[in-house]
């Protein structure tokens, strides 16, 4: 089993997790979790969106938090955008990296936007020359590559005009995000080697949602068609756009302890994100996804033997 | 990634699952479920245990059980047993296949038995002999191979020291279980692919528990090896035997949605299995660990479009 030696865990709750959350947190209650999650180790924290406050509550505080936040050197700290406006509020409150999205679903794109996604990525080419006169970086996501709930399957070959389209921007780090859920190991597998093998000139990010239980095992299928960026949020917080009730992101928590025990770095301390992801639910006030909190680490030993005749001396030898 | 297109799904919950759960299921209502769940497919269920009544009283009704199913051809009905005494009961009420099992962990096998674990399993000899007299098939399965709570790791050779006791008994079917929920995939990969070109004689289980919510991965990694088959139980019924309120087995539903998406055979109709799960679920009273009853099929496609200046045409093209 072939797998890279490191990985970029990008922390997304604050974004994809508190979006979909009733409890609207205060500015104050998201600073204290993104110091947090920077302690931890995280290297890239998504931290809001610069989108209408009346379609999205939940982030009308983004730039605030671009404003008041303790920038440390060596974290991104990303917000999501969806046209120039963004850009503007960016430039603003002093975010340094944002992203676009368009849909592969090309029923989606074509009924949200009346034109198709690689039209509608075309039309960022305004968006990326004001973002880097002004020293932001900018990067791409792709929404279900992996399936959509109105065609079901996307052909490869979409997926590459919409790649294309953001490459000829001037865009290059690129995220296939699958919101809806319906990614499996081997499809995953075929796609990213085959988009790794068309264009190494990509920075990859891939976005799975643990909506039908295969989060984590995407991430592999991925690692093992070399993949190594990966977004995740604490407690799994987040959801399904297109399943009211069902899981959100891929759990942090779950996918840094399983990196841990299987010798993959990450750069980033369990223990604390334990206590963040702990923090966090009583924060949402409702039992959230992970399922290291209800477990524990499994290097928590236990020290008793079982009930019997045991001889003491054999244990931890 | 390379992947056999056939596998075998043990349903357990019956067994595994039940034993964890407070409500104690009528005799009926057993063989309603156990009659679904030979409806979906499944060839190989796991009906229940004969051991004490008084340490699991879920499992007392385990002889009943076997003289009142309705048999159908081609499919294993088994049960646990853990001494002779089981293969009496197996013989009396007419069960057809058991199951043995040893801890891999020494210290937890001499403190419960006295006896290394490859000792406990050479004295299943006269176990062994009783059931080939009378017709029973008999497996056995070894807990904790791919670490333990007590030493964590467990050298590969000294479950390489069980797999011969069992081969030196006579029995060649040997499932790995992951009770406590501790393997991870490179691991599993690793250990199953040494086993099986060790060992090529046996037919090996797999037994993973999603305690840390790595059940459905390490069964893939299981599978990169040349595994193909595993026991899995409706709803993720069950628990880590250390760890109250951890998950427990993995999902069959949510397993075998993935096994469809993906193209691999497993014989079992998927809808059918999420009816059962669903009447397990109001019959425990509690909601269950399974991820396709809250988010459904992934096939289940969404007709009207997204909100917007839509063409209905470009719909399901």
């Amino acid at each position: 089993m072939q797998l890279k030696k490191k990985v970029i865990i990008c922390e997304v709750g604050m974004r994809d997790g508190l979006q979909n959350e009733k409890a609207n947190l205060t500015t104050n209650q998201k600073l204290k979790l993104i110091d947090e999650i920077a302690d931890a180790g995280f290297k890239v924290i998504e931290v809001g969106s610069f989108v209408s406050p009346k379609a999205v509550p939940q982030m009308a505080d983004t730039d605030e938090l671009f404003k008041r936040i303790k920038k440390r050197e060596g974290i991104e700290y990303r917000a999501l955008i969806a046209n120039k406006k963004g850009i503007e509020r960016a430039i603003e409150c002093g975010c340094k990296k944002v992203k676009l999205n368009v849909s592969a679903s090309r029923a989606h794109n074509l009924a949200n936007l009346n034109s198709t996604p690689e039209d509608t990525v075309s039309k960022f080419k305004e968006i990326v020359k004001l973002a880097k006169e002004n020293n932001i970086e900018i990067s791409g996501s792709i929404s279900m590559p992996f399936g959509s709930p109105w065609e079901r399957k996307i052909p490869i070959e979409d997926i590459k005009l919409i790649v294309e389209a953001y490459l000829s921007c001037g865009i290059n780090q690129i995220s296939l995000s699958d919101a809806s859920g319906m990614a499996v190991p081997n499809q995953v597998y075929n796609i990213c080697k085959e988009m790794k093998e068309t264009y190494p000139e990509v920075n990859w990010v891939l976005h799975f949602h643990n909506t039908r239980g295969l989060g984590i095992s995407n991430i592999l299928a991925a690692m093992q068609a070399g993949m190594d960026c990966f977004d995740t949020s604490l407690g799994g917080l987040g959801g399904c756009p297109f399943v009211p009730g069902a899981a959100g992101n891929v759990v942090s928590e779950d996918l840094i302890h399983m990196l841990d025990e299987m010798d993959i770095e990450t750069g980033i301390d369990i223990d604390r994100v334990i206590e963040s992801a702990r923090n966090l639910q009583e924060l949402v006030g409702h039992n959230i996804d992970s399922f290291l909190l209800k477990a524990g680490k499994s290097s928590a030993l236990i020290k008793e033997l079982p009930k019997g005749q045991g001889k003491n001396e054999i244990v931890n030898k």
